[in-house]
């Protein structure tokens, strides 16, 4: 029988989690083109570092997928979501380094631990 | 030196974090009153209850807070934020399961690891 | 030369405007599922009805739209958007009624003014 | 009585509320710090711009504002909500171009119609 008490570890990568389902939630269906991408990218690794025990986030919005889905379409612009974005956040807690990132796989975009470092 | 490799508690953990973050991130802004408190807990309950190893949602709506700010106050709605919610999830990730709860200390709305069963 | 004062009929049309930018952009990247629908569509209209001058507000989850999209897929669940909505929106201003709908249209949601009555 | 047809000025003011409401609930929400408000400024500026008709959007995050409240706090960051913002938006619609405002007015957020010009 396990303990019920969080190790660092396990609060660390409770840390990542939070900060991956802000920066998805608070974000998605945001108007964005290519030319308003970097600005955008820039904001949201910004706002996500404010957020306690967050070290570094890097957003990439995937301007090659934009341009793709907007020639097929009649518009200029589309809203964000998982398949235009690739994301990695690294976290530290009480010495415990956490990073993560989001990509899409199988069509779906996926966040998950790459490690774990106490 | 400690492994790279997440366990499963690490992940279930991650896995909570997540969705803590959407829910907060995806419904913080909302107009709410009194009156509107009722449905609009049933809703983020039920839809993040859709996300991947969440087993248990439950929000509460603090209408008695609600109350008191609106009472201050030329409105007669304001905007959903932290310090209305107290909100538990329960998540199950290869049999490990993760409580953790939202709720104000300080003034702060805190979200925090309850307890990590494997 | 018109003049710059807003009518009436303008201030609600404004009016009008901001409830479904504001309910588009509240609840779009909402997990949601058939299953989960009829608390959405409930929450986000009592939500909107809470705004200034909002008389009446109809929300349909396409669950159709939902299933035919998730039969091609792995997930049970997706995230909400505009082809998943049908919405109406009935705003009163000074006693001007303005009736707006989004809907699909040529595979884009299009927000439009149905009906401006002074 | 009046017509039922909207006028290109009444669809001008709807599509200058649809920025609006897009704008704040799109952003409300999002952690925002001294140090992050200037990049929070213009991706949210430049994703408003995207949407249709949309000429110009000015976002001033209020950083005196910002500091005063982070000055009685622990944090060093805290939530984008109106009293932190002062926005202006114009629009032009065949040919209408309607210039809106958000502000502070006695502690709320209010967005208004500044001139419509056929």
């Amino acid at each position: 029988m396990a303990s019920d008490d969080p190790t660092d570890a396990e609060a660390a990568c409770f840390e990542a989690g939070i900060k991956f389902g802000s920066l998805y939630h608070q974000f998605a269906g945001t108007p964005v083109s290519p030319d308003s991408a970097a600005s955008l990218e820039t904001a949201m690794a910004e706002s996500i570092e404010n957020q306690p025990h967050c070290i570094d986030v890097t957003v990439d919005v995937l301007t090659d997928e934009l341009e793709a889905e907007l020639a097929d379409s009649s518009a200029d612009y589309t809203e964000l979501t998982g398949r235009f974005l690739a994301v990695e956040i690294v976290v530290d807690y009480e010495g415990c380094e956490v990073v993560t990132r989001m990509e899409m796989e199988d069509g779906y975009p996926l966040m998950r631990l790459e490690s774990v470092r106490s």
